[in-house]
C-alpha cells in the first residue's frame, strides 16, 4: 500500500477512480483528497491517436506545481495540495464542472482554419471560448445560452469561469513574457468544493498551453507532438528550466 | 425595363447586385433601395443540394411580407418597404452584418445530434447563437469574444442582435402559437442603415424557421426538403393559409 504524510495524517492511494489522457485519478482514505499520477501518455484528436514519451510526467508534474503555487501566491484558489513524487501529487476531491475554458492570446490551432487568420495573430480582446466536456460528443464549442438551457452550468457559475480564467491568463501570461515566452493559448478546467466553491482544477503544463518561444518562435508545447515535429521532451524541459531559474 | 411606382417616385430595376440561395438583389436608380427576387429555388447543406420547386418563391414573398408588415405594427424596424409583384419587393439598402442570430425555443437539427439531446425538448432559457456568415468557411458558430476580437462586429451591436432577435422571437412566437403552430427555431439577419441604425433584414419565411404543427407534430417548413419527406410547398401554402386566416 502507497501512502504519505500530508498534514499530520495519513493518506492511502487507494482504487484507480478515473483515467484521463495523460493522467490517473485514485481515491485515498480520505474523500475530500484524491491521488493523481502524471503518466508519459501523449495523446492527439481527443484520444484517437497515443503514444508512450518517457519523461513527459515528470516534466508535467513539475511545471504543474510550480505554476500552481505561484497562482496560489497570487490569491488563485486551486485543486493542488502538495506533491506526493516526481509523477505523483495530492489535490482536493471536487465536483468538476463539465465545461472547458479555452483563453486565446494568439491564434492558433484549429482557431487559424476555421476562421482563416493569420497564424499568432494577437488577439484583442482575449477571446474565451466554453467547450462541452464529453468525450462521445467530441467536446463541442458551446455558448453561455446552449449552457444554460441545458443545464451544463448556471449563470453566476459561468461569470466565475469567465473571471477567474481571465484572472489566470493575466497573472500566466505575465509569468511567460519574463522567461520569453508568449502563452498563446490554454485550457482551464473548474470544479466546485464540497462547500459549493469553483476553483481551478486539472492541470498546468505544455499538454495543455501552447507555449512559443518569443525569439525563435519555436513551440515548446504539445504542437510538437501533434505535429510529429520532433520530440516534446525537449520543449518541456526547457519550458520547466526557464520556469525554475526565474522562481 | 421593369420598373415601379413608390412614394411618388420611379423605382427601376437594374443590375443583379447579388445572388443568393433563394433570392436575387437588384439595384435600383435610387442607392437606397434594393430591388428583392424571391426565386423558386430551394437548397440545403448550405448551398450543395439544389432544386427549383415552383411556387416557392411566391409562398416565401407572401409570408415574408405578412410576417414583416405584423413586425413593423409591432414596432420591430425591418427592411422591407412594399411587394412589387407575387415574387418581387423593395427593400432599404443596408450594409449587412456578417453575424446570423439563430433562435431556438425547441430542440431541432443539428442541434440535437450536437449536444445529444431529445428532438422538440423545449429550451429554457431559449438559445440564441451566433454564425459568422461565410460561403468559404461554411458559416462557422462563433460566440461574442471571437467576433469582437476579430472585428465582426462591436460590444453594442451584438447587444442589439441579441435584444432585437428576443424580441422577433416573442412576437413570432405569439403570432404562429395563435394559428396552432410551434415556433421552433429560425435565422435572423441584421445590417446598418445609411444613419448606422442597426434594423432586421433578410425574409421571415419557412426557409429560415423550423414550424411544427402543433396537433399533428408535421413540419411545414424546408426540414421537408431537406429530408426528401414530401413536397415542402404544401407546408408553405397551410402555413400562409393560417396566417392569412389569422390576419
Amino acid at each position: 500500500m502507497v501512502s504519505i504524510d500530508y498534514q499530520g495524517q495519513t493518506i492511502e492511494k487507494q482504487a484507480l477512480r478515473y483515467q484521463g489522457k495523460a493522467k490517473q485519478v485514485f481515491q485515498t482514505n480520505d474523500p475530500d483528497i484524491l491521488w493523481v499520477h502524471y503518466m508519459d501518455q501523449a495523446t492527439a484528436l481527443n484520444g484517437k491517436v497515443k503514444e508512450m514519451i518517457t519523461g513527459k510526467g515528470e516534466l508535467n508534474s513539475a511545471i504543474s506545481h510550480l505554476l500552481f503555487d505561484y497562482l496560489t501566491q497570487n490569491g488563485i484558489e486551486n485543486h493542488y495540495l502538495t506533491a506526493v513524487s516526481k509523477t505523483d501529487e495530492l489535490v482536493t476531491t471536487l465536483d468538476i464542472l463539465p465545461i472547458e475554458v479555452v483563453t486565446r492570446n494568439y491564434a492558433s490551432g484549429h482557431f487559424v482554419s476555421k476562421f482563416d487568420v493569420t497564424p499568432m495573430q494577437q488577439l484583442t480582446p482575449t477571446v474565451q471560448e466554453f467547450y462541452y466536456k464529453s468525450d462521445a460528443l467530441d467536446d463541442p464549442f458551446i455558448n453561455d445560452s446552449q449552457i444554460l438551457a441545458l443545464g451544463y452550468a448556471n449563470a453566476v457559475e459561468l461569470a466565475q469561469l469567465r473571471q477567474k480564467s481571465q484572472d489566470v491568463n493575466q497573472l500566466l501570461r505575465a509569468r511567460f513574457e519574463k522567461i520569453g515566452i508568449h502563452l498563446v493559448d490554454f485550457k482551464l478546467e473548474f470544479g466546485r468544493t464540497r462547500a459549493g466553491k469553483v476553483i481551478l482544477a486539472d492541470e498546468l503544463s505544455p499538454d495543455n498551453m501552447r507555449l512559443v518561444d518569443m525569439r525563435t518562435g519555436a513551440s515548446l508545447d504539445k504542437d510538437v507532438f501533434r505535429q510529429h515535429s520532433g520530440d516534446v521532451t525537449i520543449g518541456y524541459q526547457d519550458v520547466l528550466t526557464r520556469l525554475q531559474q526565474e522562481d
